[in-house]
């Protein structure tokens, strides 16, 4: 049998977390059901297990990322690892250390594990390849790929709202071609069962043939929003606002914004996220993001209890 | 009753430390006598306790401060906290993410504490209105508005050295106008008993009505000197240097800068303060810096015991 | 008695680890063997002891090297000590707070070690002079000076290897002139009584003088590579490339980096050592680099048992 998942090992054990694409349903449950319980731990008084103590977790970031780099590493000290956090922009790649040196090194430094942000799709899965069995690897965002734990706390978030994935009606809204997020939540809404995905989006903010990953496209948000039950807001990067694909921040807001008024088409109990950090006035209100039906901070909060989850089941420990 | 302090819960107790101004004598000599026992387990061989084991301090940095990040970094460690630093500057900040937004998302992380530096004054009391409850907030320097640390580090030390504040007379030397500092100092001075706190600056860097606050003027510092048990000195700033302020770090160290020669005009039994770090030649000569009247070095070994302090007390886990 | 080793109390006791000139060879034979034992504890499951608890270990970097942080961080943290890293670089140093103020006021902090890396040589000793018994300070590299845990790591190395120093022959092979790693090597093998020495560069990078230190000159790869056991090749500083020195890149590779052919002329169980980060293709080959004979990532595994062992010899907890 040819091993088709590199994230497996061949008893079909999750070795490395990369992408929700090809992830089997059990997989993704096993993440979720675990991350219940971890929801737990991070609301205690002493927010911390001994799970993962004497084990070394490196925060590789060839990206700067504050924000993702803090929520793994809070992760990973409340499960009592030991954290170590590397900018690589600013140090060993200047100096001209290939990517697979730096990982080569920092494995013979005993390391566990490996959480990697790159600018570049397909770093997490170099990485994950290259390592020697017993070194994990969880990809942090490579390019416009993937970024698996966003997708998984989004799943997570979207079942403890809306309980079945069966019978929902999602929406993903905004710029699909470049958002790394958009493609896990699509792949790890469609192996979960939800029987319509939909994508919002301007033309020049779609990859072409986007309907082969299983969705269904809209440019309009009046017809796009209609009866559904999950919003997936997308973060407009601020560089694309610059270039040809947009005329302008206003306009987009125009069309694509959330407001209260585009939020009343979708189900009168529809709940709206974003993976942050929000352009607040560009892809949404603020009326909508602190309104009633966001859950975007809940977002947050159980993106922690994910991280911890797909921690402690790669190296093992899970209780 | 209209709670006037945003620091104190209604019952009296301390939930955020955001400026020495308004904060009761009571409370003053809670944290003081606090850090009496903290003191002790700074000088120990194994210096830490398990009492925030658990508990995320996040040091959300938004002007950079290494030395003061330091101090509270390692107050949190030696009890045992998990630490997070956040350099906001170089990342969420840069894109274009909201004072507030990143505040919201990193107690949605289930923050337990913020200590937070900020250029702008009143940042800290900002967030600690915005923050839920449970969650608190030490301003670390807001702008030209406030460190309370320092000041109450400032007043353990006086305390150690003079024992009672009801008969001192301490003298505020340097730049009032911009710093922090010397309004926490002030605050905290007042409210502690000392029957006279003196100011001596050029005009140039006074605050209008200064006496305001209960301080006396001197321009002189033969004058000002005399008969001074405390000497707290504040750092220039290099970029006050540059501007229309001053005319040369040479002309103010002749008429500003302490000497042996000046200090010889306080009391003999005077004791040397400064908040570090040092323009060695420009506030102060090194021989009065190193000498045997300074306890610049005994300041910083308090402050680490004061935050601690502080951190055990609103976390509430004061033994 | 002239205590004429700073780095060592009246009692012949390690207090600071600043260089391997003169380190004798007891101590120097004490470390290798401590830090054996700390090779068991980086592989095991939990690689964490409590022997450093409490502790506060600043890596103090003058001079920006997250490959070199991370190594004494990782030690330091699977001792449990509690780790504050330092970049001054970009901070108090550019508030023009002086190198001793700095390190007073760490010490004042009750800090137990620093970690020391800077531009210059000589910075670590001087700091070692000047803080107070009872805090220890390691060089991390200093100038062109002295690194000295790298050649203890490498001399560990060769040990694992080789059993016996008596009779080897060893070439350092690349840029003498500007390495610290070369000088701190050619001190520990001598001590160690290795009784052939040889260094191998073309003459722009040689110091004057060299064979002083007791090592025999080569130009010539094919003759200084000729029965030797260990080659330990140096990074050629991608600055040094762009000077006067050297002509090119290539250049420098045809006639000094180390291919397979060359290793040939080598013995045939020799080993090839490097200290990283590796510029492939200019000192030396991948071929070679991942090749059987390399050492190369052995290196860094014990160089986390060696950071380890001067650590705990340091603190006087050694078990």
């Amino acid at each position: 049998m040819i091993n088709r998942n590199p994230q497996l090992n061949e008893n079909g054990a999750l070795q490395h977390l990369l992408t929700t694409e090809g992830l089997p349903l059990s997989m993704l449950l096993h993440i979720l059901d675990s991350a219940e319980s971890f929801v737990g731990v991070t609301e205690r008084d002493v927010k911390k297990i001994p799970l993962l103590r004497g084990k070394s977790i490196f925060n590789l970031f060839f990206e700067s990322s504050t924000r993702t780099r803090t929520t793994f590493e809070i992760a990973a000290k409340r499960l009592s690892a030991d954290v170590i956090n590397l900018n690589i922009a600013v140090s060993a790649q200047s100096k001209g250390e290939a990517l697979l040196d730096t990982v080569d090194n920092l494995s013979a430094m005993n390391a566990d594990m490996f959480v990697v942000r790159h600018a570049q799709s397909g770093a997490a899965h170099l990485i994950a390849k290259h390592v020697r069995s017993g070194i994990h690897v969880i990809n942090a965002g490579d390019g416009s790929h993937a970024h698996p734990t966003q997708a998984l706390l989004d799943m997570f978030t979207i079942r403890r709202y809306k309980h079945d994935f069966h019978n929902l009606r999602v929406a993903i809204i905004g710029d699909i071609l470049h958002s790394r997020v958009a493609r896990s939540q699509i792949h790890a809404l469609t192996t979960l069962g939800v029987p319509e995905v939909r994508v919002i989006a301007p033309k020049t903010l779609l990859p072409k043939m986007v309907e082969r990953l299983g969705v269904h496209v809209y440019h309009d948000m009046a017809k796009g929003l209609k009866d559904v039950d999950v919003l997936m807001m997308l973060r407009l990067q601020n560089e694309r606002m610059k270039g040809a694909n947009l005329p302008s921040a206003e306009e987009y807001f125009k069309y694509y914004g959330l407001t209260a008024e585009k939020l009343s088409l979708a189900r009168r109990d529809a709940i709206v996220m974003h993976p942050g950090p929000m352009n607040r006035g560009v892809e949404i209100d603020s009326a909508v993001a602190d309104g009633k039906q966001s859950v975007i901070l809940p977002q947050v909060t159980f993106g922690i209890a994910v991280r911890m989850a797909v921690m402690s089941i790669l190296t093992g420990n899970q209780a």
